[in-house]
């Protein structure tokens, strides 16, 4: 079993935690900020130095290339280098970062693969600059289409395009990731199971299905003080015991299955009028699809009046649960195994850009524990010792796989 | 008995609604804004027109008098002119027209009272452009430091005291209202209860007590989709559990209790996120201070964690109830009477000027019908036949109280 170099692995993310820094040592790193330009220009200078081949295409994704013994389809690594607004130093940039690091131990011991190894950097993973999330996967993918994203427009007002366009890092089309062997991306669990289990890695098998609901139930705006109980159509009311209710029938139907009530709003909220409206979004995630249409048909299944209340239910979107590759899963098991690392398979429950890959490439992802399975924030946290340990399975997932495939 | 002169209401009710007009037929009359000076200087025209002698005080508020037979304390019938945002045409207005009105059937009929007639418009009584309400009220009867009122701030950063001395409506504070035989305020009802019981007046006893709670529950943030329901701390669901379970609590104190959750915020308020914090407000209001004590220990004997999230409650603030004057009720009550209206006896629910200024002079209300019980909206709506029966029994109240009150 090959190591990586863990030393040089922590130097590489305090490095790359100071592109964007902030007070409380997390990171704002938006998508082709000035922040993530020069993160950029870091990353492609380490990658050249070790004659890495760096290329960009028309979304901006950044692709560097160690060329294999043969001319074959590459194994594809990664993940992204943009964050949200106070997030933390490992989300994304860990992936990208533990695929350097793999790449550097390969150079320093000589490994020699039949396959190109190509480390990815998707531009706007997160969707925090420029709506939606996933956004360059899903132009790769054919999920988003690539006029409508390019208009996406920041706060202020400044578009994708012009944004891209400006940076410097606008390739030809030409230079999309199109065929590969196989893409492994590395990321954060960003959740608490590792760690409560005390597992150093997530096998990770594939993304949860999920649906998320819109349901609004109006009433009757009125004088909080002068309108007696009988003649109130209260919705705050009637939409808390809605909510109640649901929780039992969500409880009910799977232990696996993870559902949230994340935003609610009420109309006026002002404390001495009885709102007109109360509305709260329901999300729920879950492997099986079967599972998920349970949760759908709840959510039909609600009545359309209740205590003088009237109920409408948007559904705002849904996915299918994304299965990744069987071959790609097992290798990155194969290496957990190997390295004696204590690891598990499981699903993922937050979204990734490896769930559009996985639609034409065959692809996997490594989990590493989050600290109190935070994320999106500023003291995010993953320990240098479990960060070396997911950049050893991740080159050891590459040794393996490029072992095999070679042989078919 | 004596009777109003329903079309020359009906046109001061239409001459005033031309004062801070809006589109849909409200009004927006923010307190000493220019609508709200035009409003100011049309009123002391009229009330000079018919020899009122018009004085300020140093908050503003106006009185225009008519003389009695003999020198004695006046008796006080007036309300406010101020309106909220896109308000409507009669809350406010209304108790001053009426009252100017009843001066006007006064003067045409010649009835000679012995006391003298003031009517009063009290300055900013809904806090809409200067927190709080019931500003100018509250500095009259002691319940507000004149100089933290002065101060308060509109959005525009100009404060009251800056205001109201460019209005040219600052009077002497040896102008304000201090000794008075009666204090009258008719308004709208502002709630569904006189349409519903097909009454035409409201004979409003006193102003219910109430208490207002801010309860906060405290969870832990985390991915929607990565944190399994096992390992949560959410916030959403204790808190509409907490809300089901206080609404059973509540319907079982009191049938006349009112109780409304008007306000609620979740943080981050993402739908994609379990929220760190679910906080909202619970106000409660009846007469009866047992009941509202009995809500203030339902909210004490919350638990202080469930379901792994920590509860505070805040207690905003409370009034008690105000009683108005048996003397002053009774003449309302008289007067509906003798006029063959049907009334009843009622609370209010709401707060007005009276209920401050009844801790110093004996005071009583009147209420019309609000349709729909909507106020604080454009299309508030009070018929003119229920406004000409307020007027008439503003009126012989006032008749009632004069011979009383100069026999005693």
């Amino acid at each position: 079993m090959e190591k990586c170099n863990s030393l040089r692995l922590q130097k590489l993310i305090e490095l790359f935690s100071e592109y964007g820094r902030t007070e409380n040592n997390g990171v704002t790193r938006l998508s082709l900020s000035a922040e993530d330009i020069a993160a950029r220009k870091k990353l492609q200078a380490l990658c050249e130095e070790i004659d890495m081949t760096v290329q960009y295409d028309d979304m901006g994704n950044m692709y560097a290339t160690l060329p294999g013994k043969q001319n074959l389809p590459p194994i594809v690594i990664g993940s992204h280098m943009d964050s949200v607004i106070k997030g933390g130093r490992f989300d994304g940039v860990l992936g990208v970062l533990t695929a350097l690091e793999a790449v550097y131990t390969i150079k320093e011991q000589q490994i020699e693969l039949d396959f190109p190894i190509t480390i990815v950097n998707f531009t706007n993973e997160e969707g925090a600059r420029f709506e939606p999330s996933l956004m360059s996967s899903g132009v790769l993918s054919g999920k988003f289409a690539k006029a409508k994203m390019i208009a996406s427009r920041d706060r202020n007002d400044i578009t994708f395009a012009q944004a891209l366009s400006e940076s410097g890092f606008e390739g030809p089309e030409t230079n999309r990731l199109k065929e590969a062997t196989a893409y492994i991306e590395l990321h954060i669990e960003q959740g608490p199971v590792l760690e409560r289990k005390k597992l150093n890695i997530g096998v990770v098998e594939g993304v949860l299905g999920m649906v998320c609901y819109e349901i609004s139930v109006y009433g009757e705006s009125n004088h909080a003080g002068t309108t007696p109980i009988s003649m109130r159509k209260d919705p705050m009311f009637t939409a808390a015991n809605m909510i109640a209710d649901m929780q039992k029938q969500l409880q009910g139907l799977d232990s696996d299955l993870v559902y949230t009530i994340g935003r609610i709003n009420a109309y006026p909220n002002i404390h001495t009028v009885i709102p007109s409206e109360v509305t709260f979004t329901l999300e729920a995630r879950h492997q099986n699809p079967q599972v998920i249409s349970e949760v759908s048909r709840m959510v039909k299944e609600l009545p359309q009046n209740l205590n003088g209340c009237s109920i409408k239910s948007t559904r705002l979107w849904d996915r299918d649960t994304v299965d990744f590759d069987v071959e790609v899963v097992d290798a990155v098991e194969a290496a957990c195994s190997k390295l004696g690392y204590k690891g598990s398979r499981m699903y993922s429950g937050a979204g990734h850009d490896a769930q559009f890959i996985a639609s034409y490439i065959p692809s996997a992802m490594i989990f590493v524990p989050s600290v109190n399975g935070y994320s999106h924030r500023e003291d995010e946290f993953t320990s240098y010792e479990d960060c070396v340990k997911g950049a050893d399975v991740l080159l050891n997932a590459v040794l393996i796989l490029s072992r095999e495939k070679v042989n078919n």
